[in-house]
């Protein structure tokens, strides 16, 4: 009876907006195991989940206040019917510490919480560059103890290891802000907060620039690779040697290195702080057992220009080969720090916060590298197929007796021939397909037809024309479809 | 070195906007393990995840087309830098219909796919509403055959058999929207769309106003409880009978409502192709043993006006004592039907599609209803005290190994002395509190405080004043510690 309207109107594009994708079937299950493996471990520390919503007042998020009529850098904003402006969050830190402004009189002191979502930024979409995608957080607010820090590492290193990928393949690096603040306290006394932040900005290119590299861009400058000239910090001399001597502090061991930092760091009473921190947090991996796997490695800088104290950083050592064709470390997956202020905007007094975020979808690309599939839960359904049409309710039973098995299925809804049923199968990715004709219902039984030996055997249809005219088929009694199914799975499974 | 400037601004709000809510600890544990729960049942049933992105363009969305300068009905609606007008998804369905548009040269046949996720809604917030909530939903599209419906119906009843709710205390209903298209063309020959709007509408109220007040409401209106007159839909009495004979169809079982159907149906096509899509739906669920668990009851009409022929809702028929102190059924926890026109906005080509919706948080609240628990997982942390400061490192590796051994544990990292962090123990709901002082470490024990018995015994204390005094406790070697808790938390759960 109702008519259809849409006639009139143009046909909306199908797609969705620049920037944003789907995640369908297998990566969203990938995704999904990573995330609750992650999280497993999270809380076996004692953290505990919190999901804020999506959108949050652009007063609470901070950082990006409505300066002009409508504020959109960085984020999706809107304003709601009371004229607030919303805007979706950036990141799950800013939630976070608005929750725990909130509730400061009723959380546990300190509050361990962790945290998986999406996040959305308003930024110019390219390739491999999202405008939503995920974060994998966990945050303990209320405690300046270098023990949360220590933690945190630890529990990193736990959750590389649920995830299979070997300790030799993760280097977790610490270090911490405040021996580089003491540094430059006392090489650079009253540099100003510009030129603080360019010594971090600086420090951090290590890796591309080298040593020597360094050094000029922390003096006069230097030429880049193009032959631009890049104009330096202004330290002098010795005020740059007495950085570089900090970023290159990493001996061979962490009680060598904290060695090597107390020389470097002198007199100046933060550093001797910073490095006092980095002190007990090693005493405290040692005991538990994570002596090796988190090392202190002054040259981790981190660009966040929040963090206060400890820094830290998880890379993947083992090796891929870039779009270049290259050879090249995995790289970093993972990096936090301590950061004391966030609360305080809130509240006006200073809350201690220490925390740590993955990169999900950089980890689901490293699991991926070394071949670790966690979404076994991905293999297709055995597909009943549907060969006489009014037979419908058997094909029905058979395919519920698999589910009540635990065994995936589904019954062919979509073609009415055989042929495209099973070109149905293959596309779904199915094992097995079940098929009972006129014939087979005859002698009460069904034929498994084994697709997945069946596409390994056209694999070779090369050499064996003969296999592939033949493609692997068991009869067995209709009584026996779960056991002949299983029996068909338990094949599939010892042939990979 | 980086100086505060926040000072100068005033102090944001710390709280979420209106409307928006937080998800702390058990409510995220548990929301999740119902999720996992359900989808687990949906991948079993050969259907594939699918997660689109938050964001739609407001053109494919549909629905709310921008025809002022700014379209903000019911959506959350902004404009992108080229002008596009983005708006976060009201539903699920929508983004589904826009994949399946976009992808049809590419997906199988038919596609099946579930989705969980939050949803946003602009509307106006009040007590228990709110602006974003969970949605999980599963659809097939691209077949029109009745076993697509049935097998919707089947997993549902799986999925509530998953989640531990008995069959006797679920009824899923089943009707079809042609049945109630055919009557009308039948009785009311060449009614307009408004007038069979109206009439669904008005059947939808069989609850509220009961059989007589639907019949007065069909033809000439009548008085509703305070007294204020509804004007009726205008039909006469003699279609009003008919559409009541349908409304009142139902029978003792499946066989004897559809005989009462094929009566009231008469010589109408359409009716009769509806009568006969739910008998070959009710034949799949027999061979398949749903036989009981599928009724047909021609009194669920469900409001969309989208649905275009089998419909289906599942309600839970326990009784729960409301606001008002009455006890009354639970009701409706999910819905569906079949709806062949909403990807036809992208293609103009008619794409057959049937699906369900379970409401999450109306599902959530009947497991808590009946006392089903699925956050296990949310049991508090043991928390190894940390009665010497300098002995962190010792603490922390008594943590590491309850967790290697897979039980939650932390150490107390906030208050110094052992009052507070035995009240932080408390907060955190942990059912032991591990504690070594330098007696016990003289002795090489440490105490083990059952602080769940505790709470139990301080219950009691009125009549039991002397077990207060002495709450349970046990010294047992350092190197039983993890045998030691797995001892008391099985104790624990042998009182539970």
């Amino acid at each position: 009876m109702p008519k259809d309207k849409q006639k009139k109107q143009p046909r909306p594009n199908a797609e969705p907006p620049r920037g944003f994708r789907d995640y369908v079937g297998g990566e969203v299950i990938r995704r999904q195991a990573m995330l609750a493996t992650i999280t497993e471990v999270y809380h076996r520390y004692g953290f505990d989940p919190l999901e804020t919503s999506a959108i949050e007042t652009v007063e609470a998020l901070g950082k990006f206040l409505p300066d002009t009529d409508r504020p959109n850098e960085g984020v999706f904003a809107f304003q709601d019917e009371d004229d607030t402006w919303l805007a979706l969050r950036y990141d799950l830190t800013a939630p976070l510490a608005r929750f725990a402004a909130e509730h400061r009189q009723d959380l546990p002191t300190p509050f361990r919480r962790y945290a998986t979502g999406p996040v959305w930024r308003n930024e110019k979409p390219g390739p491999g560059r999202f405008r939503q995608f995920y974060q994998c957080d966990a945050d303990t607010v209320g405690s300046a103890n270098p023990a949360a820090d220590a933690e945190i590492c630890m529990m990193l290193a736990d959750a590389f290891e649920a995830l299979g990928i070997p300790a030799s393949d993760v280097a977790i690096k610490l270090n911490n802000r405040k021996i580089l603040n003491g540094i430059l306290e006392t090489v650079a006394e009253g540099a100003s907060e510009e030129t603080a932040a360019a010594v971090l900005r600086t420090l951090d290119k290590l890796d591309k620039a080298g040593a020597e590299g360094v050094r000029q861009l922390l003096t006069t400058g230097r030429k880049d690779a193009s032959g631009a000239f890049i104009p330096g910090v202004g330290l002098t001399d010795s005020q740059a040697e007495a950085c570089l001597a900090f970023l290159m502090a990493r001996r061979d061991d962490n009680a060598a290195t904290l060695a090597e930092l107390r020389q470097v760091v002198g007199a100046s009473a933060q550093g001797i702080e910073g490095v006092e921190e980095l002190e007990a947090m090693v005493a405290l991996m040692d005991a538990a057992g994570y002596a090796t796997r988190v090392l202190v490695d002054p040259s981790v800088v981190r660009g966040l220009g929040y963090y206060t104290g400890p820094v830290f950083e998880a890379e993947l050592t083992f090796e891929i080969t870039d779009e270049d064709g290259r050879l090249r470390q995995f790289g970093s997956v993972a990096g936090g720090g301590r950061y004391d202020d966030l609360v305080k905007r809130f509240t006006g007094q200073s809350v201690p916060a220490t925390g740590v975020s993955i990169g999900v979808d950089r980890l689901l690309a490293a699991l991926s590298a070394i071949g670790r599939d966690l979404g076994q839960a991905s293999r297709g359904p055995i597909i009943v197929l549907a060969v006489e049409r009014d037979r419908m309710p058997a094909y029905q039973a058979m395919a519920t007796e698999l589910r009540r098995a635990g065994i995936r299925a589904e019954v062919a809804l979509g073609a009415a021939n055989m042929g495209k049923q099973l070109k149905y199968a293959d596309r779904r990715d199915a094992p097995i397909a079940v098929i009972e004709g006129p014939d087979e219902r005859e002698q009460g039984i069904v034929q498994l037809k084994d697709l997945a030996l069946g596409k390994r055997l056209s694999a070779e249809i090369e050499t064996r024309a003969e296999w592939a005219e033949q493609p692997a088929q068991r009869a067995i009694a209709r009584g026996d479809l779960v056991a002949g199914v299983r029996a068909m799975l338990a094949d599939e499974d010892a042939r990979q």
